[in-house]
């Protein structure tokens, strides 16, 4: 058994009104100094089998055709066993 | 400039409707063995000023504040410099 973990964030250049909503409640909330929230997604995926290299290649197949938008997203992958 | 990282789970015992969803389309992509998916949020949080404990200590209270519902979700804060 080993679990992949895929963040996916919005790409930098793509605006984020969840984030902004985010930093502003902060603000309110008296948290500050805060000038950037960005949110993004994390995926816990866990499958049978080792945590190889074919793994780690199937993982960004995963990520890349069905959980991120590769158009407005980016999306790291860790295999961890 | 430091970065806090959040990574916002639903509690184990909680149902995730969005993780079976991508399960079941991983499956119908023809990605076997994935026994377990599921979808959480990740913040992203510049603030300014150092990377400290202090800095730790206000990021845990901005997630059990604001970014976590702590009766179904679980979270994790990381301080990077």
């Amino acid at each position: 058994m080993a679990r992949v973990v895929v963040d996916v964030m919005l790409k930098p250049e793509i605006l984020d009104p969840q984030g902004q909503a985010v930093q502003g409640a902060l603000a309110r909330l008296g948290f500050g100094g805060v000038t950037s929230v960005r949110q993004g997604k994390r995926f816990e995926i866990d499958v049978a089998g080792p945590a190889d290299d074919d793994l780690a290649a199937r993982a960004e197949q995963m990520a890349g055709t069905l959980l991120a938008n590769l158009v407005i997203e980016d999306f790291t992958v860790r295999v961890e066993p």
